[in-house]
């Protein structure tokens, strides 16, 4: 969800009636956006907006290659704007997508967003055809944060990550080491089994998240000694490998770690600083997580 | 940390003053005994305890095969208990280990628990000899816990994953799938994607926690459809395989995932509910999740 002023683009398919509803029910002056790929969620989100007296912008997701949501018929995405241009509380706004299949490093994305482009051209032209134009194409992400302009017919991105990077980011080179702007705070617990020393950051407190996909790269990074990964994780223990580091911490002894993936971090603590140098400026509270919808 | 009435038990180590003061600061009604493996861990709790004026109980961990934390050498770890005793404030109680590395099927854990007991016992022998006898000697884990009375010289255990077991317990055959309390209720997003269907649980609601340490064999499983697993996930995307399957799921349609570690579910989510059949009965507030250590 990001809030842009009073625009509000919900780029997640609210199914489900208390979903619908709730997304209704914000203040007037938000203009509301939602990406939706079912006639389920057509249905649900008409009904909400027409309950609520106001009008809902949809977004008809595609699948340009992710093969997670979005539908990936452009016939079948023209049948759903058409369905939502239907319906009286509802406008169809445009197309949304969700490039995560793209992972390379900046530099060696020609062919995929070359694909894109070709891709999205194409259902344009259906859409043009068919007489629902996209007023708005929303798409991009952060490893194709620099380029997404390079895919034709964009009109909209939708970055996340890049907000705090991270290692995974920086490890396909769509960011710099020096971007990482959110470490974790740990610190040293054990060194009682040789060769490897304990944090109290584990999977609570850095997830379990690959870099790359690949296993094995470790789980985090410490920002002071970059050759040192957290190796493997409990709960609330990270093993660091010492192996590969002249440095041996003392019992107490504080680091820094860079998250594999941070969007997972944040989700997994009640607060966020905001440091300066050695100045603690500001804290935030992270309102929004561990908010399973309520089934109730 | 474990609260048998007015007893607490927290088998970590209190490094650092802030959790050793905060520690100490219980009621005093409260007996507290810390496992810790470390002279820092020592001289911090001793300080906080003779600040506070109380005695608190201390366990030496011990190594004895997962690697993790505690002393692997038996003359190091009886300084340790030594040093303790020389602090007023502490109380040498007695050895703590986590036997962690058990990860087999009960049945088949013979020889892995016959070497804990021979280690354990030739520990044991040391600590009388060096005038350090434990009184205690705190083990076991979920995995072993049908079996923990059989290692030599155990006199406490704490199982915890065993409270609602999971699909990582149920795989090993430490219980079965029906003792397997907790799922996590996930609504059908979309299944405009052929093949699969997306949920709107992800690593966010489940962990990217693996069945055994292998990947690939997915992150939960259907509790009505056993033959569906989360295949793949995004943060707040959770994606079901169906090539196994001939259920077919509708947009809106939920589902029950058993989770491949509950521990870590359990921590990604502010609620708990209690359901008996059809009826909600209680729900229990996580309270203790997102509790980074304040820095500041």
């Amino acid at each position: 969800m990001s809030d842009a002023g009073n625009d509000i683009l919900v780029a997640y398919p609210p199914v489900g009636a208390a979903r619908a509803e709730r997304l209704a029910a914000l203040p007037d002056h938000v203009t509301l956006t939602v990406a939706l790929d079912s006639p389920e969620a057509i249905a649900e989100m008409a009904r909400a907006a027409a309950s609520a007296e106001r009008i809902v912008n949809v977004y008809v997701e595609l699948d340009l290659g992710m093969h997670r949501v979005g539908v990936p018929v452009i016939d079948t995405a023209i049948a759903l704007a058409r369905r939502a241009r239907e319906e009286p509380s509802l406008d169809f706004a445009g197309i949304a997508f969700y490039p995560g299949h793209v992972r390379e490093a900046p530099e060696d994305q020609d062919a995929k967003l070359a694909e894109l482009s070709a891709t999205l051209t194409g259902a344009l032209r259906k859409f043009d055809a068919a007489d629902v134009s996209a007023r708005v194409v929303s798409g991009g992400s952060t490893p194709t944060l620099w380029r997404s302009h390079e895919i034709e017919g964009v009109t909209e991105i939708r970055p996340g990550t890049y907000v705090y990077n991270d290692r995974g980011t920086a490890a396909i080179g769509a960011c710099g080491w020096e971007d990482c702007a959110l470490t974790v705070l740990a610190t040293v617990i054990s060194t009682a089994v040789p060769g490897q020393a304990v944090i109290d950051t584990g999977t609570k407190a850095l997830g379990r998240e690959p870099v790359r996909g690949a296993p094995g790269e470790g789980f985090g990074m410490l920002l002071e000694h970059p050759e040192v990964l957290v190796e493997r994780m409990s709960e609330e223990h990270g093993v660091l490998d010492l192996s590969k580091s002249s440095w041996r911490p003392q019992v107490g002894e504080r680091v820094r770690v860079i998250p594999n993936h941070v969007c997972i971090v944040v989700h997994l603590n009640d607060v966020v600083y905001g440091i300066r140098g050695d100045v603690l400026e500001t804290s935030w509270p992270v309102a929004a997580r561990g908010r399973g919808e309520p089934a109730f």
